[in-house]
């Protein structure tokens, strides 16, 4: 199996068509974005990292009976992936208030909830991504009501097993965004990736943040801090799979 | 039954108590507000008008089975409600595209949806009223799960209804806003208004606003539109009997 032409590149990641037809080869590249993209670094190391890291949660989700595309980790900043049709849903799972939710209800900072929240952001750079709930994104015909019950279930066993193996590399999963697709039979399927891109992680001792949280802040170094994430899942994996 | 101090004064309605405590005597003022407040103006006989159509629509949910706050008309402007634990979300049910549903998502004016949608809001003057949903609202312990559900389902009962009502008197419900409240047992209640100033009201074959819209967007006079409603609603009162 060889890489073909490209479909995407997106703020993270390139994809390309492969000689499956079925799948699509990920590139993790070196490049980190905030504020929507505006700001655009290039950060050398971070695809390896991003990359080695999802390869790690998305093997253990599947094997937690999750369907996922992942398929196969190809090399160290890339991987194999079933195509599916994205479904232009950001599903956020907080388990404590952090960011959007933060700023928007005034709470402080890390307030845990006594249930994990879910929230769904409308996938449209024309329209700034907006937060939607799922009669909204009925109305739109994003999803039917039948797929909103669909992810949001999804979302929280996510969050379940997440929690979990970030909690056994001393972690704590404040949240975290997901992207869902749809393969060809209409199946929903966990896509895109999981990472400190996408999660928000604190030392469950020092609440110190390790995901890209730095980079926004610029409170610290990217690749100092993902490696450890890398290094803590790597060292608890024994752990883990026990 | 008299009405004793003032436990309130809103944007469009004071709040007495009476010397029956589980009582309160709403007083509908001639004030219309937009802009969240910013902008006030009196307006000469908006209070009576007000007052006489959520009256109608209030015995009319009644008759139909909602529990509502709604108790008895006192005179032009004035009417008796059960008092209860205002809830603080305001709940928004929309059968077309309108106002910040179509600004939000770009999409064509009046669009009518498959399904009606139900949005919340967080009634917060330090928040600015945010958009949010169920789960959200559950992490604030602003409502249950359950109570999210009897909310939602409360809205589309009353959106039945008073669609059908509207058509009736030639107009279409576009969309509308309600609060709701608990009782002393712990009930929710339909509580508050519903009048123009709260629903999104066109002519079925004009599409003509008969709402606050015209005051927003100050393209028509708010009393001459107000009294039109009342009149149909009045004119078409023997037929909605049948
Ligand atoms: N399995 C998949 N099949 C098809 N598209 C995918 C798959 N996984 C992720 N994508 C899409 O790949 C694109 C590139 O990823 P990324 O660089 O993270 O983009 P973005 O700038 O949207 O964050 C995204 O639009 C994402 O939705
Ligand atoms: N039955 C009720 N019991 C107690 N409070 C009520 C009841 N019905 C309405 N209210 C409250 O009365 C207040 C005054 O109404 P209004 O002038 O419309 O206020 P607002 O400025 O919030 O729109 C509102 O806070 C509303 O929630
Ligand atoms: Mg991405
Ligand atoms: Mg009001």
């Amino acid at each position: 199996m060889k890489k073909t032409t490209l479909i995407k590149e997106g703020k993270a990641k390139r994809l390309y068509n492969t000689d499956e037809t079925e799948n699509v080869w990920v590139e993790y590249m070196d490049q980190a974005t905030a504020l929507n993209g505006k700001r655009k670094d290039h950060v050398e190391g971070k695809g390896t990292l991003n990359n080695q890291i999802d390869c790690m949660i998305f093997e253990l989700l599947n094997a937690k009976g999750i369907h996922t595309d992942f398929i196969k980790k190809i090399s160290k900043n890339e991987q194999l992936n079933l195509k599916v049709n994205i479904i232009p849903l950001e599903v956020v799972v907080r388990n404590a208030a952090s960011g959007s939710f933060q700023r928007k209800f005034d709470v402080p900072y890390l307030q845990e909830f006594d249930q994990p929240v879910v929230e769904f952001f409308y996938k449209s750079d024309a329209l700034d991504d907006p937060f939607i709930n799922t009669n909204q994104a009925q109305a739109l015909k994003i999803i039917t009501a039948e797929e909103g019950e669909i992810l949001q279930e999804m979302a929280l066993r996510i969050n379940s097993i997440l929690k979990q193996r970030f909690a056994q590399a001393g972690l704590e999963l404040v949240d975290f965004k997901v992207e869902f697709g749809k393969n060809s039979e209409g199946e929903i399927i966990l896509a895109d990736e999981i990472s400190p891109d996408s999660c928000r992680l604190v030392d469950l001792e020092t609440r110190a943040s390790f995901d890209k949280d730095v980079f926004r802040k610029k409170t610290g170094d990217l690749v100092t801090v993902y490696q450890e994430v890398l290094d803590r899942l790597i060292n608890s994996q024994e752990e883990a799979h026990v």
